[in-house]
């Protein structure tokens, strides 16, 4: 490929025969095509982050094709895009859907879009098949999922929802040092609208995302389409161990007080930490700060956070305790301090069976495999779970690759996933 | 003390008694005192770097000083001070003695500053007693030996010598990102300088450089002077471990290639591997860089630097060599990869038999106990050593503190150690 045209390369593979009862895979490729040009990089990857005049240009774009499948369009103060048709019982809850249009910087094409264009291809198909749902129908585009300026995420779902605390929002500072204030100017929004964005009562019955699996699982069982039955929720914890920095030429090896062999301690049990208490959970630690970091420095201090992961409540809190546990065991034993602060807890989603008992009969209308899935990954349909039910159907992703210009998704399983999409928004239609 | 006076608290506790010989306890007080002041800190410590205003004020002020004795000053283009008294047979080459006057930041009053004073006051008392030495007598104050500002350190021994590497040297930036050029200049240096401050021949016969012990060894024996038997060569590796970066929620504990926890593994065996080979290796990763260093992402990179050393060549080698061994191991293992650089191996220095020799019997005429040191960090001595026999006299350090504003030398300890150096001085000036 020596022109990038994601169109093009999506339908060289694509079997043309998904494209029925109104789904047109031919629209999805043109539409996830279209949406690429939109900060697409020199690695052919994409980098259209959150706040960015790049992210209101896509959802510009999208709003677009809304109108043209015959929604009525709104954004709200918080920049979230609602596209809405209208149902036969016009005062009830909607049934909806929707994902993001933002990217992580040099990210993939299909995290966040493909959630959009399925959703937004369910109107489409009813459209062409001139069907007027029972209910209002709802396709959303959530700002600012990927968190990458203010390292938050979720952000618009945070604000419908009013799980967005906007004392604090307003105190962050992206990595150039403006403020989420000097930010939204950009994008000509408001925090006075950010706060408005708040909705009492969400007027949705229930939501479906569809995303990409980020992970291999779909791959490895040779299936499309799976059905995800609940959503981790992350805990960070802030721990901090303080020794001593002296010499690395004076020091004799039995009279020092290393933070950083103290941490590594820690990592090597983190990294057992999860299969100690259950199947699903996963602990990482991902950022780690030394000081002073001089070559010939003993650490003296070395900050780290733990990111621990369960769909289980109970089982992800035994992680994190036995985790703390353990750095408080390191320290007394290595003679340095230990601080910890929990910097997060955010409860997992359970999936209702309400919810899932609905894409079971989908999937066994569709003789497709039931191939149950855990998020690990925090979604939009997250923040709403706490609400109203949702459900996710995640797709194969090729390698497990994701916020990677490598991220892929074929043009079939995109399509499978809006049939899969639209017949469970119809069983919702229809309950 | 709410008022910081170095010169009042060191003679608070001094043994007076020691003033005699011509050495004067009162007068090394003095000048400690002096010193104190130029780049005190609010923490009384000092901030007094390399190539910083400050430090050229301090060398001026003991240049005044060595006048005062007798001595004939000359400071060479790397900012190098010699004060020089000629000898009986003044056409021989000289003995020498001397170190530095820059600090760390909020670095301690001893560390450097005593080793000029000291051998300034072998000067003073042979000026008192009417002495004229055999050969010619030197005192030098070295450049930059902290390396605060361009992360090098011994730059003016380095300099002298010829060991300085002029190509990269002006290549490197501070980090205000001046250039060593630039910042050369505000002390009224340039780059020709520098490089013509290179000996062809040294000049000197021997070399003895008085330092605070940095370490506890002394204090533990409870001896004010130690005799050190080797200095220990550093030796650096970067070692960058390459896994693959991944979702801290969506990857599964088993299908990780985490390059922290690859880099634990190394980091637990890196503080056992000194005692496997040596009693005197030491082993230490003190600079660690994360990447991507995010909360919620598995660390794909991981770079470190081990800085390991010991006084015998061979088995500071072996210790390197299990650690790279190692490393490759924990590689293999864990399915990432592994990059291994070596950026330094400075050959320890040992002292010779004949330099220790003339120290026996200093310490045995004084009836001093013999302690006999290592040590572990760089001295301009070490550079020297690699030209003509040098030796050490490291003198007690309250609790082993150094690079500190609580860095501390009783006045008792500081004298004896000058009576140490002056009879070890003239014993060499008589063979």
């Amino acid at each position: 490929m020596t022109k990038f045209d994601l169109e093009q390369t999506l339908l060289a593979d694509y079997n043309r025969s998904w494209s029925r009862d109104g789904v047109s895979g031919e629209r999805i490729a043109f539409r996830l095509g279209e949406l690429s040009k939109i900060g697409l990089t020199a690695k052919f990857g994409v980098t259209r982050v959150g706040f960015s005049p790049l992210e209101q240009q896509a959802k510009e774009l999208v709003m677009g094709w809304m109108r043209e499948a015959g929604m009525t369009v709104t954004q709200d103060g918080a920049g979230n895009v609602v596209g809405r048709i209208a149902g036969k019982q016009n005062q009830s809850d909607s049934i909806a859907s929707g994902s993001h249009v933002d990217s992580v910087p040099e990210g993939g094409h299909f995290d966040g879009p493909l959630g959009v264009i399925a959703a937004l291809e369910v109107a489409e198909a009813w459209k062409e098949q001139g069907v007027t749902p029972n209910k209002p129908y709802e396709v959303y585009i959530f700002t600012d999922e990927e968190g990458t300026r203010f390292n938050g995420g979720l952000t618009g779902s945070r604000a419908m929802t009013g799980a967005l605390d906007m004392e604090t929002q307003v105190t962050l500072k992206d990595a150039d040092g403006l403020s989420f204030e000097e930010v939204l100017t950009t994008t000509g929004k408001t925090v006075k609208g950010f706060t408005e964005a708040k909705r009492e009562n969400l007027s949705m019955e229930r939501f479906i995302e569809v995303h990409i699996e980020q992970g291999k699982k779909l791959e490895k069982a040779n299936l499309a389409v799976g059905i995800v039955q609940g959503i981790a929720g992350p805990s960070w914890t802030e721990i901090i161990f303080e020794g001593k920095a002296g010499h690395a030429g004076n020091t004799p090896m039995d009279d020092r007080q290393d933070a950083l062999t103290a941490a590594s301690e820690l990592f090597l049990y983190i990294e057992k930490a999860p299969a100690m208490v259950s199947t699903t959970g996963v602990a990482t630690v991902g950022k780690v700060h030394v000081e002073p970091n001089g070559a010939n420095v003993i650490p003296g201090k070395v900050s780290l956070i733990t990111d621990i992961r369960d769909i289980e409540e109970q089982s992800r809190d035994q992680i994190v305790t036995n985790v703390v546990k353990k750095a408080h065991e390191i320290a007394d034993s290595r003679n340095v301090k230990v601080a910890i602060t929990e910097k997060m807890r955010t409860p997992p989603v359970p999936i209702g069976t309400q919810m899932t008992d609905i894409l079971n009969r989908v999937f066994d209308d569709m003789n497709i495999e039931k191939q149950y899935l855990v998020s690990g990954a925090g979604h939009d349909a997250m923040m709403l779970g706490a609400h109203i039910p949702v459900a996710m159907i995640f797709v194969r992703s090729k390698d497990g690759v994701s916020h990677n210009p490598a991220e892929w998704t074929s043009l079939t399983d995109c399509t499978i996933c809006a049939h899969v999409l639209k017949q469970a928004i119809e069983k919702c239609m229809e309950q």
